[in-house]
């Protein structure tokens, strides 16, 4: 993974120094959590990725459930319990999985409670001809008190228990120890996997929140793994090569100084988007506190060149883009001789190289419109790369959140419409 | 289909008024052109929902191809000639289009110009046993000169030529009369279908761009046109039973006045995504231009309340939010004794009302905090609800850009990317 940020970022050298100093004490407190695995700290996510106690934790489970037949994995899981593992899958696999009807296993994913896609999801899996050891239930709840995983979480349980007798075998449980959903799970005697007190949904990713449903169907744990912890010591460092640093003074510096208000993520992989989706709520829920906060958006290339990006060069400036791209794509060439042959300059090319020219014709109209932007370039679309990304980005928004004053780790508004919902409830 | 403003949209009466009474001259040329179907005009895209002439056009060609083997329509088109589709499918089969593997037809979009995702398609669809009557490819680019339509179009009749010795009878093309797509297809001898000079692509979802591909698969096209129309003819009207001019009017006062550059589209039924990404075209490739315009972004019920309301309700309050959901949903109730039992309100409630509260519970925040919203109500999620939900939103687009003094149907600075783009390409 690169960060390029030094010709367009809009950000003075000076302005991004000064932040690396203000953040100096902070990278010192983050080190000392990420050494001593210290989970006691707010930055306890800092300590996951090399936990190896955690990852053998999760290990020992999928040997234990035997998952050689495996087909379906059915998450149940809202917001930081389900977001990273949907962004991992969706970019290996979930793009296409409707065009590989045969590859198995494939993840469903249960978030919100709609009835209607509730509704089908139920006959669909009613009707799926299963064995036991051909499907797993993951319900993930950090507290155990979310209403909707409690919701579909039941709905799943009703029909497990229609289709086999030993439908607890099937199941497991992730939450915090000793949450509800944590005591019931045991009673049960349905499997439980922890997640570490201190580590809130949205840098959960990797835990066993995100590990043990992606091991599950397969997706490279090992490179996910040490590809992030390799990020996590570059983004300890006092230096230019630390990315989350300097992307966090540059993001800093545009909401303070500059007016910018909103953070577009534009990724010219498409299937990347569900990652935007994961930073979506990183960014979000971190820094959108105390009347203060970029609002993420997520752009997808090039499809929204045909849609918001008349907007994004013709509008206000008011925003900071952060490209996300591969270097290194599939190789396939469109015929040397076209049939309708309308534009003649893609005959022969590789697909590849058609996208490379959007993406630079892109970059180069914003660069004439003193557009500021960084560019942050995968080898691949991979578990390793992805890892990587999202362990800069999480500590990218620590140092954001550091440099804005506001707590990274805490979502305090969000319990005001669940005590509205649960007034509301309560009365039904 | 319901619009409620009246409590919380932040915007006083004599400023809805007030704009009311400028937009009066401009509703006079929409009803002229509307009324004498005048295709001359600008918003020549009003004329669609009442031409039967197009509509008759449409329904021949669909007699011809003789659809009733019908397994896959193939749509290659990105921006205006796709997103339209894609919500209204989406909304009533594309969400649970994995969980109902035998149901056809099904739509594949192609759009962007990915080489994995295309790499996966030609594996699919080169495998697929398919006779000529199960298949139809519909490609949809209304200039007839875009690249990405260019490049999947051909990709695809690569593939229709291995498989089909009559491949060109699969074949529709969609394109204004005489563009270079369209003169190719002629003379291939492949059916073509016009999309009219003056109607966009952001505007063009009632014209055969969208008609033919939805009809195809089924979706009640009568049913979506005559309800757009009823909305058409209501929001041509000069009194508070429009709803496009009162919309309008309050985004209007919104930016002008009271500091809003986002407008939130937050659907509560989480199949409406597509739907809110074709508002997105709208509203960002109309009104940005000229340093102004609204920023739109797309929420989902309930996902998003465990992922950005959090700023929503504690950052920045920049936004005004539109929510959008369906006052009738299907029934699926909860077991009357629950396994996990680890939230007792929810045992034997209606999933449809733990949706309910959870909104409610939402609304009332907003409220509490005095963020500004409207409610728009859809009586259940069908196609003659969708219809008049977009007529109703273009409407309301055309009055906000004649408030904004922007051109509503013209996107001067995507051809700085275009040009970009076309040096780059043409080196390779």
């Amino acid at each position: 993974m690169q960060f390029l940020y030094k010709n367009n970022s809009g950000t003075s050298k000076l302005s991004i120094s000064s932040a690396i100093e203000k953040l100096t004490p902070y990278i010192e407190i983050c080190k000392g959590t990420a050494q001593n695995k210290d989970y006691t700290k707010n930055e306890a996510s800092l300590c996951l990725v090399s936990d190896e106690e955690m990852q053998k934790q999760v290990n020992a489970l999928i040997e234990k459930k035997k998952i050689n037949n495996l087909k379906y994995i059915i998450t149940v899981g809202i917001g930081g319990s389900n977001l990273g593992t949907k962004a991992i899958y969706d970019a290996i696999y979930g793009q296409v999985d409707h065009l590989q009807p045969e590859r198995y296993p494939k993840i469903l994913f249960l978030d919100t409670t709609n009835p209607e896609f509730i509704f089908h999801f139920a006959q669909f899996f009613e009707a799926l001809s299963l064995r036991e050891d051909e499907v797993i239930v993951n319900i993930i709840s950090k507290s155990g008190t979310n209403t909707e995983p409690a919701v579909n979480g039941e709905i799943v349980i009703e029909i497990l228990k229609k289709k086999f007798n030993d439908w607890k075998k099937t199941c497991v449980v992730t939450t915090d120890k000793n949450s509800p959903l944590w005591n019931s799970a045991v009673e049960l005697g349905i499997d439980v996997l922890e997640i570490p007190k201190n580590v809130g949904g949205r840098y959960s990713v990797f835990s066993a929140v995100g590990l043990f449903p992606l091991a599950l169907c397969g997706v490279d744990i090992k490179n996910l793994l040490s590809s992030a912890s390799k990020m996590r010591d570059l983004c300890l460092q006092k230096n230019e090569h630390n990315n989350a640093l300097i992307s966090a003074a540059i993001l800093y510096e545009q909401l303070t100084n500059k007016g910018v208000v909103i953070n577009d993520n534009f990724y010219f992989n498409s299937e990347l988007e569900s990652l935007g989706k994961w930073y979506r709520q990183l960014m979000g829920e971190s820094t959108g506190k105390n009347g203060i906060g970029l609002t993420p958006t997520i752009s997808i290339g090039s499809a929204d060149l045909h849609s918001v990006v008349q907007l994004y060069l013709g509008g206000p400036k008011n925003k900071y883009t952060s490209f996300v791209y591969s270097s290194k794509d599939r190789e396939y060439k469109l015929p040397s001789t076209n049939t309708l042959a309308c534009i003649k300059e893609i005959e022969g090319k590789s697909v590849g190289d058609v996208m490379d020219a959007i993406r630079n014709g892109t970059t180069t109209a914003y660069k004439k419109l003193n557009l500021p932007y960084t560019e942050t370039i995968f080898e691949g679309i991979s578990a390793g790369e992805i890892g990587a990304y999202m362990q800069f980005k999480m500590m990218e928004i620590m140092y954001l959140s550091q440099l804005m004053r506001v707590n990274a780790f805490d979502q305090p508004q969000v319990e005001l419409y669940k005590i509205e919902t649960k007034k509301i409830l309560a009365k039904k």
